[in-house]
């Protein structure tokens, strides 16, 4: 019944040979690869004008340098990862790039930080874009968190079907956001030159300021904004990750794209940073109604088509970010497990030829960070930007060592100068980006983001930890050359508790495997039954002797785990077989039914070294057992040999 | 760490020799056996005086008739009762004599009536308990519910622990409860005849007549009343099921108990209702203060120190009523699943002998209803009585029939008589316990009764089904006559994944087992790996055929399932053995890090019929794997017959 229900919800199974890459045109890269950064202009200039909000008038109209900033790392950002794009054309994530070129601890760091990061964007994105639809229709605002676990389960159940196909769906809301800021922008500058804009929504609210501001508290009010508005850059990486899904030439597409998300992130993020000055619109803490839906409710009239469909737009590219998580987590944590940096679970890909366990746990995690933010977009922002350009700073020091080997294994003339260049550009990405990370650790720790680092902490130490742990198992079951060897003796122990078919059988299989010794055992626990066993015994005339072990505490698996290790205990080389006769039940009420010593028992065994055990199953609902249990093959019993016959090794 | 725990709370284990009968002297086995029937008495007349009161003033002076009905009821069931401990010296519990003289049917409806009774019994009398102690300090009040299941884990611990040897201590509480009533009353009369009693507290509130009274209004009225105030007959059985814990001569000092309780608890039971009467004491739908603290308050004195005694007295005897319960509901479960009722495990006893896992669920149940019903004590009480009277009906016509049985097989002259004498008392108790059980059905159906009442519908069914469940495996797997047969033929498939130390060693293992055919097993799910591994077996020289399973699906469990049932498929009499190395860790978190396959598969192949698993176990963990780990035997090797040159049977 749960295969029936996970094939209507997962869909059939595909096989592994269905594991074809699709190569993507160019306008279809560009939704599919950047749908994250593109959205991020969606909440990044609310972040600077909420900050600098606290100081009052006179620091709002410092937004625009503050939005230059930003735009101006941007640029360096998508210049540096350029770079990238060329000398990885097998995909250089931040984990493949510092593993390379920086070694396993930047590795681990830069790894740990992207899977912080990816839950972050999906808690972001997903709640950023219920906010764009609750600001549409504000009755929804207190079933925000509901909405938001809502959206990560239809996430989770496409990407369990597997989304690959449908890239083309992916491109009509980014297109649709793209389209409609640019026109939003246009309609701006016509009616503010024509009929004029009306101002925003809380355009009238006074300001209260909050903070100190003058001097350096005004340096620190900026650094706090700017660090605020860093989140314009998220995901910016995506493309150097993912340039072998392009057409040929694969590393100039990717390349080109980047500079085309580049241009629309940096004038889109500018235009709407602008608006958001020269309508005054002031972000509310709760982040409800958001400032972009202000901008274009002011600008289409907050009740026209163009309004909601805008509103519509922005959600839909915001849930897309999310998705292209779920496309990177997943693949991330299948190559740290095959790595043997997280459980080898990771690694499988399940009926879809998706890494679901992957899905699951990103799901799970980005979940729970909604709920316990109660989808307060602007608290859980303060997690995000930290991991973000942690890998940016590792990436991007990763490809000036990168350039430098790639310098002193001897390349030659002009192309030398081209090196130098790119190693030039990678320098300055990763200098700013780690400027950036500086002023984001200590403008943003306190406010939350310490969350985001225990959690990278937490994720480098498993990591390492798990490593180490692999390696010490690998050490230890690898396989010396000495020559295979069977086990010099076998004893096997048979248990029974009554007469019945089942021990029959198990007795039968036994002898089966001729064991230099064999014995049933039985537990002496209620006299009359062990008395009537006993003469069952003899009646049948087994040829295997049946010892009788007390349990003067009743518990039946500690007599028998002593006797087993003290057989053990006299000869070291011998191994010990039990054999185990046991019921096996189709439902699952009925296993309450039976005493489950047995499975105590074997469970308890399998620590005793030397010892195998034999489950000797038989089916409680099948009719026919195939042997032993209802058409006896009389022949067989005549030339088997008895128990303990078996020749010694 | 579980282990350590366990033996703090509960104690170290004790030898089932242990498990003499302290034999009981009358002062001692009134306390144990009747602390549940005197304790009735504890909210008995409340229960009278709540119905009634619905009635208004008018109603309310009929209480003593009431009363009186009860208190006659109370008499013909002890005398019916007596009979019992003449004719069952080994207990006579009402399952046991329903089984004997009416048959199974009666009998579980009977063990159902029981179960759920004793269920009630917990419940209630810890509540009623809580409300003596809630009286005294009003402040608690709130606090109900937490501190009753505080008292049932209280019990639980102590009785895991086992409390045979504490009966001493549990004559405290009865004596003092008991003194302190008849003080009470000598007290009452005293004050009356001089200074005069104060009202009870209740006595100046208005009653509001809620219900119709008049004609047949105010005799549905009574009955209902005399339904409520049956609940002093709860436990009046236990004696009859404890006659073997008696001294001797056994039957005789049983009976005089039973009267002697009989005596106490109607002059008790009348001594209080009169008193409330007097008192004017009326009840409060909350159950607090109850009616009879109001009582011992206007006696004593509302902050006296013998209210408080009093008090503590009534909490204690009925604490003690609950604790009843946790001996009679284990064994009762005990003596069910020795009749295959039951799950078997209900007939271990734990560590102490103690039949831990019925302790654990009439706890359970019981914490459950407390919580459910809020602690109310008027509303639990509702559930009550059903049960009580269901096995005191069956009980008593069990014995009426047992009589007539008794006379058939022939007793003679004198003894005759005396069995007719005790087959009338019995056939009056029968009949009257089957008109209040009518009058009970009628009145409190509706009430609340109908859970209870379902409860036991669904124990029935359940222990039926139980029953013919067992009965059925019985029959599957009882052995025919027809001499044990060996398996015709043996084959052995290894799994194999890589290349390792627990491989070879299954493999090693499953060569010494000498099958007449055996090969290896893998999954081609990464094809390096599988080159890998086909390249390694080569090299090795195993002398074991290695066999490529495709698994298109990246699913290994079903490819290899498939493979087995077609091995058996094409030779029904062959036993197919499959070796399974597996890891073994000692520590949770590391099951996690291994891909659990092997289990999985394991626990499909156990449906297969015709299919025996062995387990190969690899400690990770220990240096000294016994057998082929760190000082392989290399003699063993040369002697030991290749794969599949065992003689087929």
């Amino acid at each position: 019944m749960v295969g029936v229900l996970k094939r209507l919800v997962v869909g059939r199974p595909l096989r592994s040979a269905h594991l074809g890459e699709t190569l993507l045109p160019k306008w279809l890269a560009l939704p599919i690869f950047c749908s994250d950064p593109i959205s991020s202009v969606a909440y990044a200039t609310e972040q600077i004008v909420l900050v600098l909000a606290a100081g009052g008038l006179a620091a709002l109209t410092l937004t625009p340098w503050v939005g230059l900033a930003v735009a101006l790392v941007l640029a360096v950002v998508v210049a540096s990862y350029r770079q990238t794009c060329y000398a990885y054309p097998n995909g250089g994530g931040a984990f493949a790039v510092s593993k390379e070129n920086l070694g396993e601890t930047a590795a681990l760091i830069a790894a740990s930080a992207l899977l912080v990061d990816y839950v972050m964007t999906v808690a972001v994105s997903v709640v950023s874009g219920v906010v764009a639809i609750t600001s549409a229709f504000r009755s929804l605002a207190p079933h925000a968190v509901l909405i938001s676990v809502a959206f990560v389960t239809v996430l989770v159940l496409g990407n369990l079907r597997g989304t690959k196909e449908s890239g083309k769906l992916f491109a009509v809301p980014t297109y649709a956001f793209v389209g409609l800021t640019f026109l939003m922008f246009a309609v701006a500058i016509v009616k503010d030159l024509t009929v004029g804009l009306p101002p925003a929504e809380t355009a009238n609210i006074p300001l209260e300021q909050t903070v100190h501001v003058g001097g350096v508290f005004t340096l620190i009010l900026l650094l706090r904004a700017f660090a605020s508005g860093c989140t314009a850059l998220t995901g910016v990486e995506a493309i150097s990750n993912g340039v072998p899904a392009f057409r040929k030439p694969k590393s100039r597409n990717a390349a080109m794209t980047l500079v085309m998300m580049g241009g629309l992130a940096i004038s889109m993020f500018g235009g709407i940073t602008l608006l958001a000055l020269v309508l005054n619109a002031h972000a509310n803490p709760d982040g409800n109604p958001s400032v972009i839906s202000q901008i274009a409710a002011s600008v289409f009239g907050g009740s026209s088509a163009l309004f909601f469909l805008y509103q519509a737009a922005t959600a839909g590219i915001l849930i897309l970010a999310a998705n292209t998580a779920f496309n990177g987590f997943p693949v991330l944590a299948s190559i740290l497990a095959h790595n043997r940096y997280l459980p080898r679970q990771l690694h499988n890909r399940g009926d879809r030829l998706v890494f679901s366990n992957g899905v699951l746990l990103l799901a799970g995690f980005a979940a729970a960070l909604i709920v316990g933010f109660d989808a307060n977009i602007d608290k859980l922002i303060q997690l995000y930007i930290i991991g973000v350009f942690t890998s940016f700073t590792l990436s991007q020091f990763g490809m000036v060592r990168h350039w430098s080997s790639v310098l002193a294994s001897g390349a030659e003339g002009l192309s030398r100068g081209r090196i130098r260049r790119s190693q030039a550009v990678n320098l300055l990405g990763a200098t700013t980006t780690a400027v950036v990370l500086v002023i984001v650790f200590a403008t943003k720790i306190t406010h939350g983001a310490w969350l985001a680092v225990a959690a990278m902490i937490v994720a480098f130490f498993l990591m390492r930890g798990i490593n180490r742990y692999y390696a010490r198992v690998e050490e230890r079951i690898r396989p010396d050359d000495t020559p295979t060897t069977l086990p010099s003796r076998v004893r096997g122990v048979v248990l029974v508790s009554r007469m019945n078919k089942p021990a029959l059988r198990a007795l039968a299989f036994a002898r089966s495997t001729r064991p230099d010794g064999l014995e049933a055992m039985t537990l002496a626990v209620d006299e009359d039954e062990t008395r009537e066993l006993l003469e069952e015994w003899r009646r049948r005339e087994i040829p295997v002797p049946l010892k009788v072990l007390e349990a003067p505490y009743r518990d039946a698996v500690r007599p028998l785990l002593d006797y087993v290790i003290k057989l053990r205990s006299t000869a070291p080389r011998t191994v010990v077989a039990v054999y185990i006769p046991e019921y096996v039940t189709t439902r699952w009420w009925q296993n309450l039914l039976h005493n489950q010593t047995a499975l105590r028992f074997k469970a308890r065994l399998l620590f005793v070294p030397g010892v195998v055990v034999v489950n000797v199953p038989y089916q409680l609902d099948v009719a026919d057992q195939g042997w032993l249990g209802d058409q006896p093959s009389l022949a067989a019993a005549a030339t088997a040999p008895a128990a303990g016959a078996g020749e010694p090794a």
